[in-house]
């Protein structure tokens, strides 16, 4: 067992505050990461916040983390000590289902095990997160790091990442689709790098003009506000992807009219309460509503050696640990361009 | 022109009377056909009765047209006198749009022309119906029709039939794939048929007992009511496809649950009010909604060299013509097996 220092909610209507805890001793398929940098995501406030209901406390969050391995069991055949890792946003899953067996973990059917807020599958110990110094995590649950990459900016590759990057590539976007990414946050943004390097020609769509020389810095061909009725009815049918990150309550009708014929919306925000679905609207030009969750582990390793590839990370806010309670507040306001990142360094002090 | 005996419906609010009117001379790519058969659409109740809003009075309905040529003009090449033939919900689009030019004319971009309640393209002249004795159709939006299967039963085809067929090809449904069907009526029995001939393991997802019996002989492997909760409960995750045909209001959320991971519900019923979509019952396994509209050209020739290959013919009730306003109100009570089709001999006496 190895002693860990951490930042964990102890309850749903506390802050953050320091806490300390044991990681176990690597078995023979685990690798051991020392965390040097871990994303904040907005799901870790849901959680903490026990927004989605069945939080376990003490919680340690963080589910975008990058490492470098300390320790390697002796069965583990694909990382050795001193290698970079990625752990995401989950570190283990029932391995035999159809989902598993297909590289699908993340719809694991009898559900993944969380990188916190979960439980070990064989001790049914708590899992905790990345706002701590170290993880032990099976070896096929980790990820591969290029040493390319500015690593606080992949932190977040591991959720906002993988999560933007997999429903674009499942509806095969490429070169002149016309894909329209709605909202610029955490995943609008890397949605926008992700499109436009699958050669898409990318349309941001948002309501704050302020965003229009940032969306084309990150390489969106075109700015729409959506506020502008007669822009709006320009954009009709005009897209064959509108990839949906917004998670505040909003009409659908709205943006399906944008899409072209056979095209997609992709949902990946959960807005508080079901938005309607004008059947008439998705009859009218066989368009479709989809939604999907991050990628499983196979995909996630491909997404982390494409940014390689294309120098793509996320944009980041380097933060202290003291600082994270100050971020969530920030991240709740929409005042972080576009992650905050946690160095762990800080944790260590 | 040539003198044409029909039934309309004067107003949105009075039974269908005998009607006369006459037809265009068959201009050089013109067929001219003698209507045998002619199916009863809900959707000629919806527009009758002016549901959808824009009914141009008198209004001839009939969009389920099967006939023998009676002329065919100079230049037509594909057609001859005494062919079968077969129109289905449009007679003519703009033909240059990309969706045209696709062979989805269903979803012209600027919108077909419908057999009936539109308005030609060049002319302006209101387009009517099936429930009359002759048409006069441009011979690229006329279907060739076997004379292996039995001609009452290919009407509905051109309606019901293409607009089952379609999605269920458009999603790729295969030897294997397990496919629900929800509601049994014109749409849903058509559904069953085809899912079967694909291939699929097929269930019948109903609220009335009554139906299993049918179901099964339709080709239905499974039959499951949906207003038993323990059976709601069995199925959850199983069908890679479902079918929903139902368009009195529903909850979509009930049958998204019964998708397996990738699975798609295909919308071809239009409920009165907007079904709510919760965001996470899509995101949390990749699910799919999806709408779709009758077929194309090409593809509704398909489905009828399909069903000539595979006997399949809608169930029907023959009605004569003057019985046209009581099979309106059958309809409506669902009480039809599983669609009327008017033997239009009975409209020339």
């Amino acid at each position: 067992m190895t002693a860990t220092k951490a930042y964990a909610a102890q309850s749903a209507t506390t802050p953050l505050v320091p806490f300390n805890f044991e990681r176990r001793t690597p078995g023979p398929h685990d690798v051991q990461i020392e965390i040097l940098y871990c994303g904040v995501c907005h799901s870790d406030i849901h959680q903490v916040r026990n927004e989605w209901g069945g939080s376990v406390f003490p919680m340690v969050p963080g589910h975008e983390i990058v490492g470098r391995i300390t320790a390697v069991g002796n069965h583990v055949t694909k990382f050795k000590v001193g290698d970079l890792a990625g752990i995401g946003c989950f570190v283990d899953s029932c391995r035999v289902c159809d989902n598993c067996k297909e590289g699908l973990e993340q719809y694991c059917e009898e559900g993944m095990t969380g990188t916190y807020n979960s439980k070990e599958r064989d001790t049914q110990a708590p899992t905790y997160g990345g706002y701590s110094t170290q993880i032990v995590v099976d070896e096929n649950y980790t990820l591969k790091v290029s040493d390319k990459l500015s690593l606080p900016g992949v932190a977040p590759l591991l959720c906002a990442g993988i999560t933007t990057y997999s429903p674009l590539r499942y509806v095969g976007v490429k070169k002149g689709d016309k894909v329209a990414v709605l909202g610029l946050g955490g995943l609008g943004h890397m949605a926008v790098k992700f499109a436009a390097a699958f050669g898409a020609e990318v349309t941001m769509l948002s309501g704050s003009p302020s965003k229009e020389a940032d969306a084309k810095k990150l390489g969106a061909h075109h700015f729409e506000l959506t506020s502008n009725a007669e822009t709006m009815k320009s954009l009709k049918g005009k897209f064959d992807v509108i990839l949906n990150t917004v998670s505040a309550p909003h009409e659908y009708t709205t943006y399906i009219e944008l899409l072209k014929t056979n095209g997609t919306m992709i949902i990946v925000g959960i807005p508080p309460e079901p938005a309607k679905v004008p059947a008439f609207h998705l009859i009218h030009q066989r368009k479709k509503i989809m939604g999907s969750m991050i990628g499983g582990i196979a995909e996630t390793q491909e997404m982390l050696d494409f940014c390689a590839e294309h120098a793509i990370v996320s944009d980041i806010e380097l933060i202290d640990i003291n600082y994270i309670n100050e971020a969530y507040d920030r991240v709740l306001k929409s005042d972080v361009k576009y992650r905050f990142v946690i160095d762990i360094a800080s944790l260590k002090k």
